[in-house]
C-alpha cells in the first residue's frame, strides 16, 4: 500500500475487468481514482478560484514547470510556500518536468544526451533543462508529485527515433532518481514508445523496474487516431504495476477518459475542458455543445439538464450563448466551471460503476448518448 | 416618500451638511443611499457572477441599452424575463437611454430634433433612436429605472451648443414622459448645462418641474478638471429636489464619489472600478495600487489590509501581480471583486458617517490617506 516515498500510498478498492477504483494518498490530499487533474498552467486554473476548482470534485491539479520556472521564477514561488501556497490551492499538486513545453513553446531548443538548451518564449533568455534541474525546480515548486524529464518523440517519428527517445528517457529517469529527494514529494517515471506495442511493453518493463511512486504513459494523444490509442492501452495499461498509480499524460476527451480507465488508467490531465470553454464549447452528458450555434439563442433550458454545477443550475443556454458571442469573460468562467464539473462527475460515476461491477454497460450507454447529440463543427449562428 | 411611479419610494433618513443618507425602494430592491451602481454593460458585470456583485454590497446595477438593443436584442431579452431574468441578477437594475453610447461607439450618427440615426458598430446596420424608442427598448429590457434620452454636448462645447443641447434634452424629456409608462419602471430626467453654473441651474429648474421619479446630472466627468466639477456640485446638488434620488451619471473615482456625496448626491455609476481592474489597477483605502509595479513581486501582504473581500483575505499582492503579469483571467476577476467591494465599503462607511454627523472629518482623513500611498503611473517592473 505504501509507495516508495514516505507519506504517499495507493490502494485499489475495487476492480471491474481491467478497470480499478482506488485511493491515492499524498501528504496534502486523498485522491479517489480514477481522477481527472485540472490544468493550472501558471498557478491558476484559468478563470477559476481554488474554491471553484475544488467544487468540481478535483483534489489534485497540475501546474507547468516550464511556465512557472520562467515567470515568476521557481525561487520566488518557493518563498511563497510553493505553488499551493502561492495560489492558495489547499489540495494536492502534480508538476510536469518542463520538457514537453520546452519542445512546444521555447525557441531554438537543442537536445543532447545531457539535457536541453532553449531560449525562453517570453524574453529570449537562454536556459538549460537537465534531469537534475527538472527535479531541482520541481522541488522549489513544492508539488506533491514531480515528473521525471523525458523525451517525447513526434507522433509520426520512425521506429529508430522512438527507440533513441526511449533510451534517453531511461537514462534521464535514472538520473532523476539519483537526485536527493525533496521532502514530501513523490516521483513518477514516464514510459515512451510511440504507437509501437513492443517498444511500449519493453520500455514499460524498464521504467517499472525503477523505484518510482507511479508510472505515467507519455507520448499519447500526439496525433495518432484515438482508436489506435485505445487499442494500445488495452494491452499496456493492464501490464503496468498494479500497486502504483497509472497516469496517462495529457489525455483527453470524455471518450478518451472512459476508454482509458476501462483499461486500468487511474490519473488523467488535459487542457481540453478549460481550453474548449474559452472557445465557447461545453462538454456535457449529451455530447459537445457549441454555444456559438444559433439554435441556442432562445433556449431557456440549462446547458446540461443532468448537471448540478452552478452554471447549469443558474443560467440558460441563451444567456451563456450571449456571453460567448459578446466575448464576455464570464462566459469562459462559467463554461470552465461546468466542463471541469462534468469531468469530475464522469470520474465519480465511473468509480461508482466500477464498485458495483457495471462499468462496461455504463461506459457504452454514456458514449452512445454523447454521440447522439454531439454538435461539434455545427453552423455558426 | 412615494415617488410618482407606483412601487417606488425614497426617503432621507439622516443629513450631515448637504450630504444625506436615505433609502430608495424599487419593486425589486431596497437601495441604501449614497449608493454606487456597478456597470453591467452587456447584462454582465465583467468577469463576475451576480452573487459576486451582491457580495460587494451592491443592490442596483446599470446595464447599457445601446449594447443590449443591438445584441442580443431587446425583444430577445424581454422573452427571457428582461435583463434581470436573463443574467439572474436578483436585485434592482437601471438602464441608460442608449444615447451616450450612440455618440461614443456608433458610426455615421446624425442627430436632429426628432432623434438620432446611426450605424451599429457591430454589423453596420442602420438604427433610429428617438425619445420614444429609448423608452420602448428600456421597457423591453425591464429595468427598475429607465433614463430619458438626452443630448450630452462635448466637454469643451461653446455656450450656444450647450444651450441647444439643453433645449433638445428638455423637449425629449417631455416626449419620454408622454409615452405609456411600463409597469414597475421609474423614469429619471437628466440635467445638462456643461460647466456653466447658470445654465445648469436653469436646466435643473426645468427638469425638476417635470414628473420624474429622480433627477440625474449628465455631462459631468467629460474632460473638465475634477475641482471644477466639485465646485459646480456644491451649488447644484443641494438645489436638486430633496425628496427624489439625485444621480450623478458616469462618475467616478473614489475622490469624486466622496466629494459629490458630500454635496448631496445619492447615486453613482462608473466603469472605473471594473475597467481599471482589467488593467491591473486596484483602488484601495491606501490609494491606487498598480500591480504591474515590481515592488509587489515579493509582497506577501494583502492588497488592502483594511478590506475584508475574498481577494484581500485570501491572496497576496505577489500572487495578484503574477496573475496580472501573466495575463491570467483570474487577475481581472479578483481585482474587479475587490474594487467593487471597496466602492461598496466606501458608500457604506459614508452612510454611517452621515448618520453620526461625522462625514466631513471622515472624508478629509480618507482622502488624505489615499493620496499618501497613491502609486499611479509608477515604474513598470
Amino acid at each position: 500500500m505504501s509507495l516508495p516515498t514516505r507519506g504517499f500510498s495507493f490502494r485499489v478498492d475495487a476492480e471491474d475487468g481491467d478497470a480499478r477504483c482506488g485511493v491515492f494518498e499524498t501528504p496534502r490530499a486523498t485522491v479517489e481514482t480514477p481522477a481527472f487533474m485540472p490544468v493550472g498552467t501558471q498557478a491558476t486554473v484559468k478563470s477559476l478560484t481554488p474554491d471553484d476548482v475544488a467544487s468540481t470534485g478535483a483534489r489534485i491539479i497540475l501546474a507547468n514547470t516550464y511556465h512557472l520556472w520562467l515567470r515568476p521564477g521557481a525561487e520566488s514561488i518557493a518563498s511563497h510556500g510553493g505553488v499551493v501556497g502561492f495560489m492558495k490551492w489547499p489540495h494536492a499538486l502534480l508538476t510536469d518536468s518542463g520538457g514537453y513545453q520546452v519542445f512546444s513553446l521555447a525557441k531554438h531548443r537543442t537536445i543532447d544526451d545531457d539535457g536541453i538548451t532553449f531560449r525562453s518564449h517570453l524574453d529570449g533568455t537562454m536556459h538549460r533543462l537537465t534531469p537534475e534541474e527538472a527535479m531541482r525546480v520541481q522541488a522549489l515548486l513544492g508539488s506533491d508529485v514531480a515528473m521525471v524529464l523525458d523525451e517525447c518523440p513526434p507522433g509520426d517519428a520512425p521506429r529508430e527515433v522512438i527507440e533513441n527517445a526511449m533510451a534517453r528517457t531511461t537514462a534521464w529517469a535514472k538520473r532523476c532518481l539519483d537526485t536527493e529527494p525533496a521532502a514530501g514529494q513523490a516521483r513518477f517515471g514516464i514510459v515512451q514508445g510511440g504507437t509501437e506495442l513492443d517498444l511500449r511493453m519493453a520500455h514499460l518493463q524498464t521504467i517499472a523496474a525503477l523505484d518510482f511512486d507511479g508510472i505515467a504513459l507519455g507520448g499519447f494523444s500526439v496525433g495518432e487516431p484515438p482508436a489506435q490509442m485505445y487499442e494500445l492501452l488495452r494491452d499496456i495499461a493492464p501490464a503496468m504495476p498494479s500497486d502504483r498509480p497509472r497516469y496517462l499524460m495529457g489525455v483527453g476527451t470524455p471518450t478518451d477518459l472512459l476508454r482509458a480507465l476501462s483499461s486500468g488508467i487511474d490519473l488523467f490531465d488535459c487542457v481540453l475542458p478549460t481550453r474548449n470553454a474559452r472557445n465557447g464549447q461545453a462538454l456535457t452528458w449529451g455530447g459537445r455543445v457549441n454555444l456559438r450555434q444559433a439554435r441556442h439563442r432562445d433556449d431557456e433550458g440549462p446547458l446540461d439538464a443532468r448537471c448540478d454545477c452552478a452554471t447549469c443550475t443558474t443560467y440558460s443556454r441563451a444567456y451563456l450563448r450571449h456571453l460567448v458571442k459578446a466575448d464576455e469573460m464570464l462566459g469562459p468562467r462559467l463554461l470552465s466551471l461546468h466542463n471541469l464539473h462534468f469531468y469530475g462527475s464522469l470520474m465519480r460515476e465511473a468509480r461508482e460503476m466500477i464498485r458495483v461491477g457495471k462499468l462496461h454497460t455504463w461506459v457504452e450507454s454514456t458514449l452512445e448518448r454523447m454521440d447522439a447529440e454531439d454538435e461539434v463543427g455545427g453552423i455558426e449562428g
